[in-house]
């Protein structure tokens, strides 16, 4: 018998994400570490009456195709195409046995995949097939959030297996004080920071496309940003983590930054092109089962008692705004002395709704 | 670094077995127990300008479609369809943990999912795509073997990588001397049986359809069989034993038949239907890295120094034959004592060429 944790997240995608019906085709994919789970999904999409198809990749396979491949190679998406073509839906499961195990491969060769791989992420993104992103605890994940396996275990299911009706409700009650508001005020170490979102409305965001999930963001009136923020959790962008952000806007823009480590990285984020140096998104964290960061953005962003800003571009989904080739998401802690105010009005203290 | 043995099955896969060529699509299916050999296949197929498709399922899922799979689940081979029609070859890895999942599964469910397989099957046999079927060593058919895993592991790359131009070599030798007999006597342990061949051409494998290889087969002429044979090595059907068969034939008939174990199946299969009675295939073993059965026909039908009888259906490329529902491959050995004669003269002792 599978560990009923395991049985219960399957459970969350299957029928709350994908809400998978009878004759649908339901796409599994991940590596041969995350089996239980695809065991456990293949179950109960088979239960529900409907087809699963797995698609398992063995670790240390991709990373052969920047040893060996040529342009031709690299480009070769034929069997994804083909598979996503088919199916309804998609069940992306993050499993990796080794977060580096791309870091020496070829940056040239890793754009040309990227590329390759582009019409597949706009096929997802306009619809063209249901999908959930999610992740199976490994060792590797573990490592990167500093904890035993067993550890991580417990605190992935603690974000993972939450009642989302409740989540919901919640979001959309904060979420509604939000939506009256034009000026969102964060206040905390180092930080007081005034966003513009006047006229825009909330995306909440309760574990359609994400699990966990449990956030709900803006698409921010960039170019009314002011003041200064300060992020004590490390920021991590393409695998590569500077801490210590510091960052201070002007009529939207950034014209002062700072980091504790990795400011080369930040300079040369911030230097892509003119977009990012302006917000595309204010998230407000909202899944009070993450209790603390582990330099995973699927998490990290969706921490209760925190808000995250993202230089660059903005998602359509809240509303047209900035535009970049960058959208890099940082997070900052509000539970040790936060403030949110809305027009004036606190609605939140140490990470703790007070309206 | 992969166990060298490894690395040498690969390469006989992918350049002996399907002479991979650059921008061809290689299917690699397989188990996730058998990750190290489909890493090695994916790595040989990149560096020979291929591209390597993987198709992985995870121990434990199929069983799962007879538990609940309905009749359209069970038919469901959209995502095989898709990727046979895709592919150019196909490297097909036996890699059980378990070669008694399934034994519990409704049969009729499996026979409704067999013949949704069928046209696959089909396809494959009328060309559609190359293909190659091996096995990677697991607990599972070692404990089938009455092997440790290491020895397993040993048995089976002592088999499996060997020189196969010599093989063929050596086979072709061998045949030529048949192709020019009409009747072939094998003479062992209760045992005095004669096959007619004559206009028949032997068949040669030498590692493109199977690894391990080695053997070359005939479709008798199967209404000239005579006398009687006793197989000292257990038959396997469907995953059902059989041991001690003792055949008695009339005019190419069975006419007479007995077990010391699993006599109630083997007249089970006998009574299919008319040519379940009657030989299909005779086959000569010529594989000297196999020295012991397995209860492996891919295997034991190999064995250096045995020979093998199907009773039922003959294979086509061999020349038109016999035909049944049924191919049952019985394997006997042939060195302990083992004689045969082409049209009286002896070619083989105790399962060692003497021309």
């Amino acid at each position: 018998m599978a560990d009923p944790r395991i049985v219960r997240h399957a459970e969350v995608l299957v029928d709350h994400s994908l809400k998978v019906k009878p004759g649908e085709k339901i796409l599994v994919t991940g590596t041969t570490a995350a089996a239980p789970l695809i065991r456990e999904c293949c179950r109960l999409i088979l239960k529900r009456g409907a087809h699963p198809i797995q698609s398992i990749n063995i670790p240390g396979t991709e990373r052969l195709m920047f040893e060996y491949g040529n342009e031709e190679q690299l480009g070769f998406m034929e069997p994804a195409r083909l598979l996503y073509e088919l199916a309804d839906g998609m069940i992306n499961i993050l499993s990796e046995e080794n977060t580096k195990e791309l870091s020496q491969a070829d940056p040239v060769k890793m754009s040309v995949r990227r590329r390759a791989r582009h019409p597949l992420l706009q096929y997802i993104m306009q619809g063209g097939i249901r999908w959930v992103l999610t992740l199976f605890p490994t060792n590797a994940y573990a490592q990167e959030a500093e904890m035993s396996l067993e550890e991580y275990e417990q605190f992935v299911y603690d974000a993972v297996n939450i009642d989302y009706g409740e989540l919901h409700r919640s979001m959309a009650a904060a979420a509604e004080q939000f939506n009256r508001a034009s000026k969102v005020r964060i206040v905390g170490k180092d930080t007081d920071l005034t966003v513009d979102i006047s006229g825009r409305t909330a995306v909440l965001c309760s574990g359609e496309h994400n699990v966990p999930d449990g956030e709900f963001f803006f698409t921010p009136n960039h170019l009314l940003t002011e003041g200064h923020i300060y992020f004590e959790w490390p920021s991590v962008y393409s695998g590569r983590e500077v801490s210590g952000i510091r960052l201070e806007f002007e009529q939207g823009k950034i014209v002062r930054y700072s980091a504790e480590k990795g400011g080369d990285l930040l300079e040369e984020i911030l230097n892509t092109d003119e977009g990012a140096r302006y917000l595309g998104e204010l998230g407000i964290g909202a899944n009070f089962g993450i209790t603390r960061p582990t330099k995973d953005i699927l998490f990290d962003e969706k921490i209760g008692g925190s808000v995250h800003l993202a230089v660059g571009r903005a998602y359509e989904e809240a509303g047209a705004g900035n535009e970049s080739a960058v959208h890099w998401d940082m997070v900052k802690n509000l539970k040790d002395g936060g403030e949110i105010f809305l027009d004036g009005r606190l609605v939140q203290k140490d990470g703790r709704w007070v309206f």
